[in-house]
């Protein structure tokens, strides 16, 4: 027989897939450039020449059954070893190949670092607004992820209603910081004192409760903003990081897992990693990929298109009154709905090809998600839309 | 706290691993070309020009955030496509999109069709001798695998003893044919035996009982063996391949899933793997070598020198009074140890630097396996060393 949990996932469709689906049936009406689609997180720029020329030299002068043959399951050595020099060069923590797991992207590695530190039952807390994929990745583990309400002023932490969910059966405590969807970027001074609770806590409770920090966008952060390494601020960090945004290659599944040198079990964290990946299936990422992207272990694809968008979407929308967080790096902006309805509020959108994301399954209703990984010059044109979006159904 | 079950797996180690890690030692004593090293199912012969080609091509010429964007999470359409099609020409089952998903080589297949047809507590049977990194795969699902024990005779399936354990508590039979460790392919008889009884156990237990065919040897087969496509045997077969040997890219991580078009629920079945992917992270294997993969789907990489070293070695084991059933596909043969304890016959072959395993972890205490995807050359070398083994430890 099926497994029915599965078979019922089947009929819940995802609202950003239907709105994509949207756009792109829209887009053979009237050309997909007149299609104002702000609803898919895929990176626009290119990938670092770097990159693709490293993977034309090992595929014309390598052996090829060497080149392609098995990884061990924690990784290659030398990228392992690339990854913590540049990790170490660039956050002045210790990393040692020995903190590091390779992963096929962020979803790997956070498949991982639930298993890692939960068994079924166990509760693991994130911050609305959300990646709503958390849902599903936690909770067929068999963990229980919970949602702590958003700070909507600053979409920095709900501290009050946070340590009020903070209980015993708490294993781990999940942050994504740049944020998806809000933008915002968790500040010192908010983790900081997230690792003090995190220590309190762990003391009280007589457990650890480890931090898992995915940082898909790390490297997408704007100028000026405070963009501290959360590993710096808690020993039992567990960082899952992905290149998909900074190398905009999302499709070649890479990533990793670091843990904390500080963390007292860091080496057989890593290496139990390896033992959970037989039962999920994971072996590690693509030979290739991993050799590419340790050649490239510093760099970044030209990521400046997604601030210049920012600026541009930012002061449109505070000009038609829109109150709105100034993004501080990735590729989203979290602006609230002209209408306590989110979801009504984008679906009227949809008349001026504007597709704006409800907040609803972010975990913040009453907000939409613009995702500005666009052309600049289809985020220009896009305005006028906005404009008379604005006007038309709200009349300011 | 972390999960103690991943922490205890730590302790343990592979056999295979200590061996193949004996082996790299005493290379470096001895240089490696003269350790006779039979330990590892690593493929050894070049990939194919045109996969090679068609990366490079690739590379060169396409848009590059397109080229590594995204893939769907059943996989890219005109991939699943390409090997619908191409599975259609070669055996004739009208196998269409709808009926493949993509995955990351056939342990993250295995991962989605485990989880498709149990729940834990539910049993899979297996056959003796069978690869045993399934003991983990299916273990941490929560499902129980429990192994039938070996036709020693022909290494065909022992129908008396499955029988016996085809209990209402089996959701799933896993074969694996051409098998690892023992080379043989299971025959027509077989395989139609084997398909009678699970669908009259099936009406019996009133549930469906899934076959999963774990098949990434399929394309390394013998000349003159009967090497019959599982899937047209039974309807409710779950097909899972990797290219791993075939291309010889096992670093590369990239196979299928294939449910039978004519099992009922096909298509549902497809999207259900979607569905667990979000749970085990797995997401989808890497856009490029998806892409690459499509090119040569009807091709492989020349895997004529697994025969050659297969006639050559079973010639030897013969005149040198092993019992041994002659392999009909794979890298792989299984000889009857010269004494009950395999264990300690692979221990002794060490001091002529043989590395053999034994066969106690596949399921088959008394025999042992040679993995000969190794130079032919090495392969003749080793003879000596063969001859010098059974002369001075046993006599002949």
């Amino acid at each position: 027989m099926l497994v029915q949990k599965y078979k019922d996932m089947l009929s819940g469709k995802s609202v950003i897939r239907q709105l994509s689906e949207f756009a792109a049936a829209r887009g053979k009406e009237i050309g997909y450039e007149n299609v104002f689609d702000y609803s898919l997180g895929n990176p626009s720029v290119p990938v670092p020449k770097e990159f693709t020329d490293s993977m034309i030299s090992m595929l014309s002068t390598r052996e090829s059954s060497k080149l392609h043959g098995y990884s061990p399951s924690l990784g290659i050595t030398g990228v392992r070893e690339a990854i913590a020099a540049s990790l170490e060069r660039r956050f002045a923590i210790p990393y040692r190949k020995e903190h590091i797991f390779m992963a096929s992207g962020a979803a790997g590695a956070l498949a991982h670092a639930f298993r890692l530190v939960t068994v079924p039952g166990d509760e693991i807390l994130t911050f609305a607004p959300f990646f709503p994929e958390y849902h599903p990745y936690v909770d067929l583990t068999g963990a229980v992820l919970k949602v702590v309400p958003p700070d909507t002023e600053s979409f920095q932490i709900n501290f009050e209603a946070f340590e009020e969910m903070l209980t015993k059966k708490v294993m781990a405590v999940l942050i994504n910081t740049p944020n998806n969807p809000s933008g915002i970027v968790y500040s010192t001074g908010t983790l900081k004192r997230l690792a003090d609770i995190l220590r309190e806590k762990s003391v009280k409770y007589g457990h650890n409760i480890y931090l898992i920090s995915d940082e898909p966008y790390r490297e997408i952060v704007f100028e000026g903003v405070d963009s501290p390494c959360v590993s710096r601020f808690y020993d039992n960090t567990i960082m899952c990081y992905s290149y998909s945004k900074s190398l905009s290659l999302p499709g070649e599944r890479i990533g990793y897992v670091a843990v904390n040198p500080a963390c007292k079990d860091a080496e057989d964290m890593i290496n139990m990693c390896g033992q959970i990946s037989r039962g999920i299936g994971h072996n590690c990422p693509p030979s290739i990929i991993q050799l590419a992207v340790a050649q490239v272990a510093d760099k970044t694809a030209d990521l400046s298109v997604y601030e210049t968008n920012m600026n541009i979407l930012y002061k449109e929308l505070v000009k038609l009154g829109f109150t709105c967080v100034k993004p501080g790096g990735t590729f989203y902006i979290f602006p609230k709905a002209l209408e306590e309805d989110a979801k009504l509020f984008s679906q009227k959108a949809l008349k001026y090809d504007l597709i704006l994301v409800p907040g609803d399954t972010f975990g913040a209703p009453g907000y939409f998600r613009m995702a500005y990984c666009i052309d600049t010059e289809k985020v220009e044109r896009s305005l006028a839309a906005l404009r008379k979006f604005v006007e038309c159904e709200y009349g300011k």
